[in-house]
């Protein structure tokens, strides 16, 4: 932490950033001292880790740990409209406006699962797979990643699911999804992740 | 789910929707037959839910619970900068990209836990801190909130966190922000759907 008051401030040919700490950051990283795994349930893994800085200061940290191969959400534009789903989401004990996803099953790619969750969730596969990013949850606490995939080339085509009940459907128009969404309640947060990719992706790409 | 077969389309003044099943979603939920605590630690506890549909299904989920008062996640803007920080993530043992955030302190509003965070984090506090969004994390299996506010009229205001070591502190103006993030690794996905957000408030509000 000796270098920590350096200043930085670079401009590239885009943008502007200024920055503290810029170097520290690249070659130091806090000690993992100990870990250990203090719950498991089926789904989830609790490890708690002392962990030491450079400061000399020790935390500990409680981390929620997936235990499986990560998930995948996934945009389908059919006609210039997105395809969201609302489902029973039982953590809020509430019905949820989110889209097709699911978890990654073993031996299957990405790719697979967003075909598969596709044709499960909302009856369609896709000709055109895109990966957009891989999205960290809440990296402070919970490691949890899922892959956003863009599918377009849709044609109907099913899949039965492990899903409980048929998934609610709603379509809208790419360009209305904003206010859409303000009446919305219950957005999983991923959505809102995903929406943001997507419209800084179709700047780029158009 | 007798009238899930029900096809509705309407149009309001703005947008154009589509739906299935509309009428069902607000008359009908699952019911939650069983609900235990499988595991407890010092910052979570997941809930096994024994659930029950219309359809005669059941199904068994595992959720994670928050044990506080939900969280907040700050966007500061100064000069047309967004302030960002840089801070060690636990649970990816990596420094992840993040606005101001924590959590909510017993008896303390939103907005209290919103300005202390900022002089914390980043050393400012705002004069004009307005609410945007709650956000849910992941609703299907986690029913963490977490408050984004909107801060400006910010002037220099220090106030001693716990945090271990000095915060990385990234100002970036906010027409450049899509670019500098398209070149930064382990975003907290928090930030991602609190910029969707912002964009959407700024369009609405200039």
């Amino acid at each position: 932490m000796s270098i920590s008051i350096l200043s930085i401030s670079f401009k590239s040919i885009n943008f502007t950033v200024s920055s503290f700490r810029l170097f520290d950051i690249y070659n130091y990283m806090p000690k993992i001292k100990n870990r250990k795994i203090i719950s498991r349930t089926n789904l989830f893994r609790v490890d708690q880790l002392d962990i030491n800085f450079d400061t000399g200061q020790d935390r500990q940290y409680e981390v929620i740990c997936g235990t499986g191969n990560g998930a995948v959400m996934v945009i389908p534009i059919l006609d210039s409209q997105i395809i969201f789903i609302r489902e029973y989401a039982a953590a809020i004990d509430d019905y949820s406006l989110t889209l097709p996803k699911g978890k990654i099953d073993d031996g299957e790619t990405v790719m697979q699962a967003a075909n598969r969750e596709l044709q499960e969730e909302i009856g369609y596969k896709s000709g055109n797979l895109e990966f957009l990013y891989l999205l960290d949850l809440a990296p402070g606490y919970i490691n949890h990643k899922t892959n956003i995939v863009l599918a377009t080339s849709l044609t109907p085509s099913k899949l039965e699911g492990d899903e409980p009940e048929d998934l609610d459907i709603v379509k809208c128009k790419t360009s209305d999804v904003a206010e859409f969404l303000s009446g919305e309640k219950n957005i999983d947060s991923r959505v809102l992740s995903s929406l943001y990719i997507l419209n800084n992706f179709l700047k780029k790409n158009g």
